[in-house]
């Protein structure tokens, strides 16, 4: 049996967790998957980060080229994440003949298409499993056992750092700024969460499941996207009463006129499966037109969970290095399907509004949702600190278009102090 | 591109699935997934299932040794079911070389070893994602996704007629009888129930699972199997007043010990992920070394669901076929793990008794726990009819032998008029 040769690019939380699965289990690779992989050579900028990995001697290096330019190497792991540095190493090792494993997101979510293009060309395979939802398996099975579906849904909750927040913020009635500090505290955010706080994150992500799902591309800058900043438990205790639960979600849906997609927080019923994924964990729900509903749970990051989805990876390429058959399933977006404005979009919508309590008010923004044609399913009036009172509107089914001039006619008015939140609705 | 030729032999209601789908979707299958396939031979011994399919002219036999005679087949999907002439259909397909789709538990559970080494024997693939859980991916990620990892913990619920019992059990009082016949009532249960009601469903898929997971075989007989015919809408109240849902369990635990496997109405936590998978949904749950907490979800029975497994099958094995690499992934099966004897689990244990409602009842049956080392975590007793009254104990962890060492000796006090149910917990 001929040994799979490892470059392992990265040593940071993902990659350590790559070298421990190595050390728990490459043995075990060879009886159970059939192949003999071994991770031969190590890069990282930093050279402290080699310290205590126990690696073999002589095989650490600061400089990626170097396991590049090693022909004895066969599949590049990237894990340096990120669109600059790191799209040249990938690039440079599939030009290199060299099959590539990835974690990177961003670089999926943003240079898909010429990454694919790349590893077609040169003929070797292109991986990146562990670049949504960590650990779970969910590109593979939309690649492989979904691929005779037509998919007509797919959304999760794919960022653990915001589902935790949201879960003690509806949980345990915190605010954002205490979630976010707790958070922060456990090292489930990062000392500047934009990326996460703010969708960044889950909209990469959702790119990459959408143009699988959907055999289309769709880049990240295609991903109209909201974080949870403006989320207050006020909001979070009205969609309970309703029999909702506020989850930041990554949706994409194949409609008739493109591809629906975009990541915002979202209103779901209790009863829907991803209602009920809390703390850190993601789940990603599915519908296909044979399969149906299916859903995919696990934890969303994290040294071990991520690495397991790399390793899974390895182990694949190192197959079909073995086998021959490398470039066995490739890029598969042979559709052009445009991207539908956010402005098409048909959904309930929930609006509070912080107005002058005095009478006639409720009836005058009323009018307002009325004049552009959105119907109001249910108002609910609590008074906050007088003169002024919250107000929340539930509306029917209506055009985001129309929902945004309304409000941004009903931002202006006199009698409003401030328009909070605004919040889809999607139902099961 | 060369066609792959695919063999359909039993059009039943999974086998007018994989028609339905290739009908409306042989063309991606091209361009999504480079392979061009097509169903050539259709048999049936009911020459009646043909009609309404709208099969091509001549393509029908009601003679299955015909499709694996003829040489143009390269793909057999066998859909007949069961171990008898199912397995010479698939070992002689198999020998004839060709590759073989089968969504049948009962030959991969009872003769899953025979069936793999003659796939290894001829060079070919045998694939059977459909045997577990209808549409749901669960056998790839487990050979493919999560193979990095060691796997601890592979359970589920596997059978969808005895969750839907369950589930509106649980959600609307009714009793057992009423909830088997209103799922007779909708199809999701046979007119013979046995196999679903009694667990010897689970039982096959949870061997199947196990075999993969813990990379040792396991087999159908190696599983012990309670079923649910016992449970009373008294039980499920109790466990909801405990914090606890019961669900029938197909449950597989690598101890130090061997294989801990077992399928019977268990209780868990509310806040376990399989507690909220409620109606005829499926979810199998698994833990592994590297990825921790994982769980797939989706239909687990049904035409389309299950021919979505059986295509995707179907367009793997086509992929290989193309690109001579057959055999990829045959067998995993090399560890010999022995099978625990289930009095070696060790649990809490929920017991419902009726008895005598007299002074000194209660401690004496007690002390017949206490006798057996099993030490008591709670007791309710409800005055049922006087002169007897119902106790429901729960121990803290105990060995099941010692359980039913202390059960057999209350069983036969004359202060208890009957054993209801025992139960075993599952903690998170």
């Amino acid at each position: 049996m001929r040994t799979v040769n490892v470059g392992l690019i990265g040593l940071g939380t993902v990659g350590s967790g790559v070298v421990e699965i190595f050390d728990r289990h490459a043995a075990d690779f060879r009886t159970r998957a059939g192949v003999d992989i071994a991770i031969t050579r190590f890069a990282d900028r930093n050279a402290d980060r080699a310290e205590g990995l126990g690696l073999p001697e002589g095989a650490f290096t600061t400089d990626a080229a170097e396991i590049i330019a090693d022909p004895e190497v066969d599949i590049v792991v990237e894990l340096i994440g990120g669109t600059g540095v790191a799209r040249g190493i990938v690039l440079d090792a599939l030009a290199a003949g060299k099959s590539v494993v990835t974690a990177n997101k961003a670089l999926m979510a943003t240079h898909g298409q010429e990454v694919m293009d790349a590893a077609a060309a040169h003929g070797v395979d292109i991986a990146f499993e562990a670049s949504v939802g960590g650990g779970i398996p969910i590109i593979s099975p939309l690649k492989h056992c979904l691929v005779s579906n037509e998919i007509t849904t797919v959304m999760g909750i794919v960022n653990g750092t915001t589902n935790y927040m949201l879960t003690r913020m509806a949980q345990n009635g915190l605010d954002y700024e205490t979630a976010l500090a707790e958070a922060q505290a456990k090292g489930f955010a990062e000392a500047d969460p934009t990326a996460d706080v703010d969708g960044h994150d889950a909209a990469a992500k959702i790119a990459i499941l959408a143009s699988i799902a959907f055999n289309s591309r769709v880049s990240i800058g295609d991903v109209p996207v909201e974080g949870i900043r403006s989320l207050s438990p006020g909001d979070i205790a009205y969609a309970t009463e309703m029999g909702y639960a506020i989850k930041l979600l990554a949706i994409a849906h194949r409609t008739d006129e493109g591809i629906d997609i975009r990541v915002h927080p979202t209103m779901i019923p209790v009863a829907h499966p991803l209602a009920s994924v809390n703390g850190v964990y993601n789940a990603i729900y599915v519908i296909g037109d044979a399969v149906g509903e299916t859903m995919f749970f696990g934890e969303g990051a994290g040294s071990l969970p991520a690495a397991s989805a790399v390793v899974g990876d390895v182990i694949e390429v190192a197959r079909h290095i073995t086998r021959g058959c490398l470039g066995l399933v490739g890029c598969t977006c042979n559709e052009e399907l445009p991207v539908r404005d956010i402005g098409q979009l048909e959904s309930s919508y929930y609006v509070r509004l912080h107005i002058v309590d005095e009478p006639g008010v409720l009836a005058a923004v009323a009018k307002v949702f009325g004049d552009h044609g959105v119907s109001l399913a249910s108002v609910i009036q609590k008074t906050d600190e007088a003169p002024t009172a919250e107000i929340v509107y539930v509306t029917h089914r209506a055009t985001e278009r129309a929902v945004r001039a309304a409000i941004d006619q009903i931002s202006v008015m006199p009698i409003v102090e401030s328009v909070g939140t605004m919040l889809r609705v999607e139902e099961l």
